[in-house]
């Protein structure tokens, strides 16, 4: 029961990268494609993020390093198993799957980058996974991307991709971006996984700096349940096929042409994957302004996003603004102050200076909470500091969900 | 639904404390007792700890000051009405309500602690709780533990308190506690609300010390839902009725017995809290063992007894144990080693060296998980701190009862 989110509509062709997808049977119940493979075209650069969880699943190790090694020309997704909790038969199973695909292509193992995303704590199934890489060689074209949105998708309930288009040093370039995620999201440093393909031309390492720049304005900016998932990975592909002047520096128009367009695909896929947060009923936009930093700010954001009290009162449409208020006062931030505060939702001024607001009433704090997409902005008054986070409410979905995942 | 949690058997009296209860209809929609009233001899030395919410309630401010300032002679508590998120009003409305009171017993004004407890941001109902004083002082009795036990309920489904007698310095001492609180729990400094008191004679100084001590073992060692709540209030009242030398040093075997029966009370009391949890299915001990240091531990801890993942696990008896696995990783420790790291859900081993154990099945896993009451602990195996947090799952009925909360 997505949030305002429709399915994706026109994907466009980003020029020197195929995909496929096709069924390995991992999902031993349903059958549905699982397995998706991406070719990236000669001379393409690649940057990524990955999780920070201290746990990270064995594919985000070695796709690290691979990363680290080469100019990647494959990436190899599966979704219904996250080989993440089984040590090193996981790492070794993970590099065996790329060797595999490496041997059918002509490139050296390490020129793959293997995803997985799904249960922990089981091993891959090796036999099957195999048998799908010879259909995915075959199938890959260039028209696949929405094909390949839905086949990476666990507890999505919709596919999550969007295109634009921008000038970038005088030419025209072309951005195609997917995700998936709806749970086991917090994403620190990238979301569950991203997928974004441009045809501009850009330097490796400016690549990087684009996508950091890009994550912590929008992968790393969301929340469903706070929990930061083992196999988050955000990849960002540039193949070069727009002609462009290559990127290769952070100063500059074409730079900032670039990350301009980057940030606002990027927005919109992970702002997606909250409007299909597990159970989400409610499409959540946390502002904190006016603090003393940033960090203090994100705190507090943070801190409202993940409160069960406040999510709970969000899925009830329930005005009850103290929830609000005590989750900014548990908050780790070095300077607030109850009596400079104003909190607000949407157009509706709840709290003035730590207290009720004089023209509040309940009714009109009932009206706004009713809304599907709601804005919470607290302004603290003592900085010029801000932060943005966008979150969901806590539903019986989101724990209906989560108490049958693996039935 | 309490969890492995009856109704409190006998409580013994102590020897200088009269209470009572009354219903000064805070509650507009349901008849019950909602004001109380304790009555501390004179002499009596009070000890108290109070919630670390930056936007603390007025009475915690009131209270505080009172208790800096006096030996308090009586605590004035009230379910219903947080008094929270009130400003400047709320605070002269509870003193407003310790000097009537005080006239009315010959008292100063600032040897009345306040306390309150229920929804955030409304004004207290002034006229009806002054008019709840006189019947007040006039139930008084040394016989009404339980009676105010059940009137500072709020979500609360059962009542919570205890009795205990030890031997200090020759003499037995008696200890008899109570407490509330379900939700918006995860205490620091204290719990919701608790009131404890014996006949031990205590310096304040000395009293501080052990509810300190025996706090930061109990009351601040459980979570329900992670929100710290704006009342929370923990108070130990020693009234010196049991003749014992005064206990006016940390050191020596008097300080330690004292110390060690406050501990087993105030863990119980606390644990009953959990046992009671809003929505609360399980009753799950959360043991990090052999750390690397007691805040890694403690932070381990609490990511798991947090973890939307792992409490939705609980809730459906699935031993999802790669929730527990990616909440460890993500836990704000800086030394841990998922190589190291072993994993049992009570006598049941799931991982070694950080993937499933050798001999662990889904069948056992399953019928651990079962159990009402369920032990996890994670062994780090790189040092040899410890650290305990008791916790609840999280249940459709935690959602029912908080976006139903004010309605």
């Amino acid at each position: 029961m997505a949030v305002g989110l429709k399915s994706p509509g026109n994907l466009l062709v980003v020029e020197g990268i195929s995909l496929s997808a096709c069924s390995a049977g991992i999902y031993v119940n349903k059958k549905r494609n699982d397995m998706t493979l991406l070719q990236l075209q000669e001379g393409t650069t690649v940057a990524a993020v990955f999780t920070r969880n201290r746990f990270c699943a064995a594919p985000v190790t070695v796709a690290r390093q691979h990363l680290d090694e080469t100019n990647p020309r494959y990436l190899l997704i599966n979704a219904g198993n996250a080989n993440a909790g089984t040590g090193e038969q996981g790492i070794n199973d993970a590099r065996t799957l790329c060797n595999r695909l490496a041997d059918m292509c002509g490139c050296g193992g390490n020129e793959v980058l293997p995803f997985s995303t799904g249960v922990i704590g089981e091993y891959l199934p090796l036999e099957k996974m195999g048998a799908a890489l010879e259909p995915l060689v075959k199938g890959l074209s260039a028209n696949n991307w929405l094909t390949v949105a839905e086949a990476i998708m666990t507890t999505d309930t919709i596919a999550k991709a969007s295109s634009l288009r921008c000038e970038v040093g005088g030419k025209t370039v072309t951005f195609t971006g997917i995700t998936k995620g709806s749970g086991m999201i917090k994403p620190n440093m990238a979301t569950m996984l991203a997928y974004v393909a441009t045809d501009a031309s850009v330097e490796k390492a400016i690549l990087q700096q684009a996508l950091n720049e890009a994550v912590n304005q929008s992968f790393n900016r969301i929340t469903v349940d706070g929990d930061t998932s083992t196999n988050d990975a955000c990849v960002l592909m540039a193949t070069g096929a727009a002609g462009n002047k290559t990127i290769c520096s952070t100063d500059g128009e074409d730079y900032r042409a670039f990350v301009t367009a980057l940030v606002s695909l990027c927005s919109e896929l992970a702002q997606a994957i909250v409007r299909d947060g597990e159970g989400a009923t409610k499409f959540v936009t946390i502002n904190v302004r006016n603090g003393a930093s940033q960090p203090d700010c994100l705190a507090i954001a943070y801190q409202i996003a993940h409160s069960p009290l406040v999510k709970t009162a969000l899925t009830a449409s329930d005005a009850n603004w103290g929830r609000i208020l005590a989750a900014v006062g548990n908050a780790n931030a070095s300077n607030i102050d109850i009596n400079t505060l104003t909190l607000w939702l949407d157009d509706v001024c709840i709290v003035e200076n730590g207290q009720r607001a004089a023209g509040y009433t309940e009714a009109r704090g009932k009206a706004v909470m009713a809304r599907a997409e709601i804005a919470v902005v607290v302004d603290l008054n003592v900085g010029n500091a801000e932060e943005t986070v966008w979150t969901t409410d806590l539903s019986h979905e989101y724990i209906k969900i989560n108490a049958e995942y693996r039935t």
